[in-house]
């Protein structure tokens, strides 16, 4: 399978798709989330092959996002589980199952996420003052952490030549 | 590039990722919320080989995510312009871009996203309560729209044996 490496753009969601943005990443940490967490139970529940999960499960430990527990000793069994940094993808997993329900759903739900006895309506808003997100309201800045404006999204880059 | 596909999984968000999530689409959703949204511009600002991206639009557009709008007539010369459908995965490129700001970025943040005058804070609630979603606090149920239990997730499987 082809790496491909977003490095060469200086934007913080091309850099959690560097982390995550691998076919079957975000479906092994959802299986991680609903406690399938063995390497034999993920495999079976996704059917993926053992090669590209031993991929996967390695770089998700690399980027801090798993951890491996031994919890067998004879033989030596390991399960996997979310760290803190992994935990906190929930709201992206939350937001593209949300994105499904809406419009890729022909005969509805096809699982239903629930707490406190109801159930759940996604919706992403922002903490500091309460209100939804719309995108035509967004004004976006460069940040204290561009290091590199060539490699900016075009608007932001110095002297961009817009055609 | 491989072609990976997730109809053998009955889940929303396997179903949402066979849409958006291969290489690049993400990004290019992105662009195209920053305007940057013909064929050249989007070409230059991600650097990518013309191919994927031509491929990429093709099946934004097929899916219903992108429509495509003639604004010069000699030469013709298109625009992309993102439909309701793709307007909706706003939330899931706010979430991926707060995660990168939590933990991948280690000089500070590289773009500041604000509105009404202050930077946004990311957060993902259930509108009916108002409340936080936790992984822990969420149950997870068959829909109505599942029609193949053998591919729903491992716990909801009728009989399914864990391991």
């Amino acid at each position: 399978m082809r790496n491909e490496n977003f490095s060469h753009l200086e934007c913080p969601l091309a850099r959690t798709l560097s982390i995550v943005g691998e076919w079957w990443t975000l479906l092994i940490i959802r299986d991680l989330f609903y406690k399938i967490n063995t390497f034999d139970t993920i495999c079976e529940d996704l059917a993926i092959s053992r090669n590209i999960l031993t991929d996967r499960l390695k770089k998700l430990e690399k980027n801090g996002i798993i951890e491996k527990q031994l919890y067998v000793e004879r033989p030596k069994r390991y399960k996997y589980q979310l760290t803190k940094k992994g935990k906190d993808l929930y709201p992206v997993i939350l937001t593209m199952v949300a994105w499904a329900e809406q419009w890729e759903s022909p005969k509805g739900k096809v699982v239903l996420l629930k707490h406190d006895g109801h159930l759940i309506e996604t919706t992403t808003i922002c903490r500091k003052c309460g209100k939804a997100i719309e995108p035509r309201d967004v004004q976006v800045e460069i940040g204290p952490g561009a290091s590199r404006p060539d490699v900016l999204p075009l608007p932001l880059r110095p002297n961009a030549g817009r055609k």
